[in-house]
């Protein structure tokens, strides 16, 4: 087994072998997703250098980016102090939600409990998914 | 029901009652720790204005900095597109990490697979935690 092989199975994955990937923007630092990984999907993303994860509604690898083109160049990955949580700094191309945004967290809490759109939609998601 | 309970309601929390926290600096963005909250402690959060959490391993809630002082004040509450999510903005004093770094994410995965510290320590933890 390769040290990379080694470094990526001695992490802390869930009881159903995953471990939570925090997406930011290497630039701006902006969050942009969180998904899932498994050592699988963690490998094929420091193989090809583009976000793989695993998803855990339709039981299946992801390439993001695989239907939008959105796809997103890992710069770096980071681990916390536990070993159960990732940091994947990258450049997004697109946008990194399905719903048109840049960042998926593009609602903000009020003070009398709304939640407030303060991103602008960066592309067109029915332009974007049409079969 | 308030509508702020309403909403904190309205999150999809996991099977244990729990939704992932981001924690990032206001000001620089920097990711400085993943933790979990319920809606109870979502709401003491927003009340408080200083995060509170879930402690998973001791099964108790967690004001975070209770022991090291080391608070987190809250300036902004966001949502990802799925509801799942959240991320949190605040201002970080002292360090996040309790090994003595303002992030847990103090190491990056090098070309040959071994984990290197990227940060410098902010405070020394055998202080901070002594009893």
């Amino acid at each position: 087994m390769s040290s990379m092989e080694e470094t990526v199975k001695q992490l802390k994955y869930n009881a159903d072998g995953l471990i939570p990937a925090v997406v930011q923007d290497a630039q701006t630092k902006q969050v942009l997703m969180v998904a899932y990984m498994n050592a699988e999907s963690l490998l094929a993303t420091i193989r090809t250098g583009k976000t793989n994860f695993w998803s855990r509604s339709r039981q299946k690898y992801w390439v993001k980016g695989e239907s939008s083109g959105h796809t997103q160049d890992v710069h770096a990955i980071r681990i916390d102090c536990d070993m159960d949580t990732l940091v994947i700094e990258v450049t997004q191309h697109g946008g990194a939600c399905h719903l048109g945004y840049y960042s998926c967290f593009f609602r903000r809490l009020t003070d009398d409990g709304q939640w407030e759109i303060t991103d602008e939609r960066v592309f067109d998601p029915d332009e974007v998914y049409k079969s």
